[in-house]
C-alpha cells in the first residue's frame, strides 16, 4: 500500500488535505509541486492530474483528485482518528461546511489572492514566454484567471462582491463557533475545521480588518485551537518554498517603504 | 419517523433529490413550494431554511439542505437500492461528478435558464412589487441574480463563456459513456447519474444543438436508459405547476408564431 501525494506549500487546497493526513497520522510520501513555477502544469504533471491541479493523491496506483473528495476518502479507508462523525446527520452537517468552503467561501478568496500573487509571479516574463506559460494550462477557465488577473485585473466591483463574500463567510464561522464549539460541530474535530481552517489559517495577518479579537472573538479563540494540535503544526511545517523564495527575495532587495 | 421534501417541479436540484427518494423507494411527505411565486422567500419557508432555496428535506425534525448533501443521507440513511459504491474509491469517484455538477455544469445552466425564465416571471410586476420581491430574498448573490437576469441581463461575454461551459461539460459526459456505461461509474447506477440526469434531462430538446444523436450519441444512448428506468418516471411525474401554469398561459393566448 503506496500513498504519494502532490501538493504545493501548506495553504488553501493543499494545505487541507496536509492537515487530514497530519491529523490522522498517515503515511505519504510527499511530492512537492511548485506553483510559483508553473509544475502544475508540466506534462508529466498532466499526465497524473489532466486538469493541471493540486492537490492529487495517488493511492496504490489510483488517482485521485479535488481536496474535499480526498479528504472524505482519506478518512474514510486510514487508520488514526476519525475526521468525519460517525452519525449520518452529523455528517450532513459536516458536508455543508466543506461544501461551503469550496462553492464560496475559498473563490472569493482565491479571486483576490490571485489579484496580486499572480501578476508578482509572471512580472518578470515577456509577453512571449506569458503566452507559452498560458498555452500549457489545461482547464479554460484557468487560463481566463491567470490572464485576467496578471495582466487587465477584474473590474472593481467584482473585486468588491468576492470581499464582501469573504467577510459574509467569516461571519458565518464567526455565528457558528459563538454558539458553542470547540469545533465548528461540536465536540468532535472534523473535517469542516479542517476545510475552515485551510482558508482561514492566515487570515489573522493577511485579512485583519474582518478577522481579529474585537470583531470575531470566537474565530480568533477556534484558531488559537487549531494552532495548538500537533496535527496543524505538522502540516504547516511542511515545506513552503514559495514563502522562502518570497523571504529571500525581500532579503536581498533593498526596501523603500 | 417522518420525512418531508420541500420541492419545486421536478427539474435541476429539486429533481435530483426526487430521483434519489424514486430510486430507492422512499415514503416522504411532498411540500411543493412554487418558485415562480416566491413561496422559497416567504416566511413560513424560511423558518425552515435561512437560505430560502429548494430542495430541504426534514427528517424526524431535522433540517438538512443542500441537494448533493440530501441525496447522500438519503441513501446513507433509508433502505432500497445502494445507490453509492460499496468501496471508498468507487464513492471518491461518485463525488467527483456530483461536485462537478454543483460547481460548474448546474451554475452555467442555471444562470443562462434564469436569463429566459425570471425575465418571464416578474415582467407582470411593478418595479415597487419587483423590489418588494427582492427586500425579501436572503442570500444577496441570489438578490443580484434576480435584479440582473429580471432587468438589464448579463452581458455577452459571460452568457457565452457559461455556454462553453455547459458545452464543456456534455462533453465531458459523452467522453465517460463512451468509455463503457451503461452508467457513469460502470455497473452501478449511483448518485453521479441521478446529479448529471438532474440537469441533463430536458436537454435534448432545450439545447438541441449540443445534445444530440450525430454530436452526443453515448449521452443520448444513456439519457434513453434513464428515462426507462421506473424510479426516474415515477420522479419526473411528480407535481408541475410551473409547466401547467406555462402551458395554461400559452392555449389561452393568440399564437403569432
Amino acid at each position: 500500500m503506496t500513498l504519494t501525494v502532490y501538493h504545493a506549500e501548506p495553504g488553501a487546497n493543499s494545505l487541507k488535505v496536509l492537515l487530514a493526513l497530519k491529523e490522522k497520522g498517515v503515511e505519504f510520501e510527499s511530492c512537492y509541486v511548485a506553483l510559483n513555477k508553473f509544475e502544475q502544469h508540466e506534462d508529466w504533471f498532466k499526465a497524473i492530474n489532466p486538469a493541471g491541479q493540486v492537490p492529487v493523491i495517488v493511492h496504490d496506483g489510483r488517482v485521485i483528485n479535488e481536496s474535499t473528495v480526498i479528504n472524505e476518502y482519506l478518512d474514510a479507508v486510514f487508520e488514526g482518528a476519525a475526521l468525519r462523525p460517525a452519525d449520518e446527520y452529523g455528517r450532513a452537517m459536516m458536508r455543508i461546511w466543506t461544501k461551503f468552503v469550496d462553492e464560496y467561501f475559498c473563490p472569493a478568496l482565491s479571486y483576490l489572492a490571485w489579484s496580486w500573487m499572480i501578476a508578482g509571479m509572471v512580472k518578470d516574463l515577456s509577453a512571449e514566454e506569458f503566452e507559452a506559460k498560458l498555452a500549457r494550462i489545461p482547464l479554460k477557465e484557468q487560463q481566463d484567471k491567470w490572464r485576467i488577473t496578471a495582466r487587465e485585473g477584474y473590474p472593481k466591483e467584482r473585486l468588491d462582491e468576492w470581499r464582501r463574500q469573504v467577510l459574509t463567510s467569516i461571519g458565518r464561522l464567526e455565528t457558528a463557533l459563538a454558539k458553542g464549539g470547540p469545533w465548528l460541530l461540536g465536540e468532535q474535530f472534523t473535517l469542516a475545521d479542517i476545510a475552515c481552517f485551510s482558508m482561514a489559517q492566515p487570515m489573522p495577518s493577511g485579512y485583519a480588518d474582518v478577522m481579529n479579537q474585537r470583531d470575531t472573538p470566537h474565530l480568533m479563540a477556534w484558531h488559537g485551537r487549531m494552532m495548538q494540535r500537533e496535527g496543524v503544526q505538522a502540516a504547516l511545517a511542511m515545506p513552503n518554498r514559495y514563502r522562502d523564495e518570497m523571504l529571500a527575495t525581500q532579503s536581498k532587495e533593498p526596501s523603500h517603504a
